[in-house]
């Protein structure tokens, strides 16, 4: 609901939301239930730089807090592009926290960047005093790097599961879900985490039982060779053929490899189709006549 | 979730969400199935003081998409606050719209203050700019003042009910719900208003077809002529009665009074009984041995 070019504002994130609304409605229209999952990380973004401004006035905010926050804007945006093109579209957004492993190998080694640039001053009082990890930024600043761990329980799914029985459209699991962890004793807690939205989708997919899982994206589908004179799009291939790929680093990790491997995740564990292609195109994605299809084995 | 005493971290919200959680367990265990709308004020002003320090780095945000926000912070709290009592408490947090009427008398002349203080000149700049309405508070600097307008629908009663179905406990509704208003074309839009919880919760109570509606305040009952010799205790009393009281100007309008008018809100348009009592009584207050009672004439 966001791109580089957008200035950022409510205003335009609902124009994105209105195209978005558009393509949904066009698949409820033809007899389709649909689950979103949307991404957050710009909108993230913004609640984080808003909490380091005010930290000398308001309390701080976590960034399993601005996920929770994100849902519940992003959702609102939503909602109101959707009912805007149908009075009688049934819509529901569910708040969604998903569980992740509190040894998950990536609170090991956080990698993924977060929230505002720092100076090298605040850097050292944020890992100081809340404990924050920091890396530099290739000369830009310092920013903090959080873990991007493996969903593996969707905590809402009930809530979900009542929410798809009367509704046509149910908004949850955005921003890859509120990541939480459980100890020893089941307590649970939040964990500032970014987890995958295409990982999180597959998981909801395969608790629903849904029929197909598409990956919506910027590309009309997955190429291999990529930028190489041997390069070719694939329309479809097996869930094993998938995996090679992904062993060949055909993918690049910070975008296309983790739709490829929820794509692979849900045909794996549903034995149903997966695709990735275009939002404009997603009739003929779903089709099969565009983008690119990962089937099981 | 929040005391004047209260530092606003949300450590310290997590514990307040404890003490909710607490009493909502106790009463999942004597077999009620709980609907709970949450206030949002102090969360609300964090989030829009947030968006005015940062508003030279990042798009400043508005009220309504503020309560869209702590509806998925506060609902994450509470939702971990009562998984951390029972794991198999079945809990839902449903964004809800509310739908409040564009002509509501309250958008003429707007009352309530909103978020941070502003020097005479930000303040003046904003009402250029933003087209708010500023108000002079009592010496301390300037505030935007919002209407505070009538809910007169639930836009997702239907999810909101679906949850029900399944849940032992549904967060909904919260800091009244995200006021939405249609124009003549039935176009929905977001509205900078506040919608009182209390009225908001007797809505729901009616559309969901609640058992009893409970206001849980500071206080242990309801009294009249507070303050007065003549002070006493109202244990029970008709929506008549109620109304008389109303009239007579008994209940402060920031406080009793909407908590009051939501409880005969409900008892009249159900038959049902209201109460309005102590958060640390709700049980003895179902019972009808604590509290304030308003039944029907």
């Amino acid at each position: 609901m966001m791109r580089p070019e957008d200035d950022g504002s409510l205003g335009q994130q609902y124009k994105r939301a209105v195209e978005v609304a558009k393509v949904l409605h066009g698949l409820c229209k033809r007899g389709y239930r649909v689950m979103l999952v949307h991404g957050n990380g710009p909108q993230v973004g913004q609640e984080l730089i808003r909490s380091e401004e005010a930290s000398t006035k308001v309390p701080m905010t976590s960034l399993d807090a601005c996920v929770a926050s994100t849902q519940g804007t992003m959702g609102y945006q939503l909602e109101l592009a959707l009912y805007n093109q149908s009075h009688a579209l049934r819509v529901a957004t569910v708040l969604t926290l998903v569980e992740v492993a509190g040894d998950d190998p990536g609170f090991k080694t956080p990698t993924k960047p977060v929230g505002p640039f720092f100076t090298a001053l605040r850097a050292r009082d944020l890992a100081k005093h809340n404990k924050w990890q920091m890396t530099e930024d290739s000369g830009r600043g310092w920013r903090k790097v959080v873990a991007s761990p493996k969903p593996i329980g969707v905590v809402n799914i009930g809530a979900i599961d009542a929410a798809m029985s009367r509704m046509d459209i149910v908004i949850a699991g955005g921003g890859g879900g509120v990541p939480v962890i459980r100890d020893s004793n089941g307590r649970m807690s939040g964990v500032e985490a970014v987890i995958d939205k295409d990982l999180t989708s597959a998981l909801l997919g395969q608790l629903l039982g849904a029929q197909m899982m598409v990956v919506l994206t910027a590309v009309d589908h997955v190429s291999v060779d990529f930028g190489k004179p041997t390069q070719r799009r694939i329309d479809q291939m097996t869930v094993a053929q998938a995996r090679l790929f992904l062993e060949q680093g055909q993918f690049p990790a910070g975008s296309m490899g983790p739709k490829v491997q929820a794509a692979v995740d849900f045909a794996r564990t549903t034995g149903r189709p997966a695709a990735i292609g275009a939002v404009t195109q997603v009739g003929r994605v779903l089709a099969g006549q565009a983008g690119t299809r990962v089937v099981a084995d």
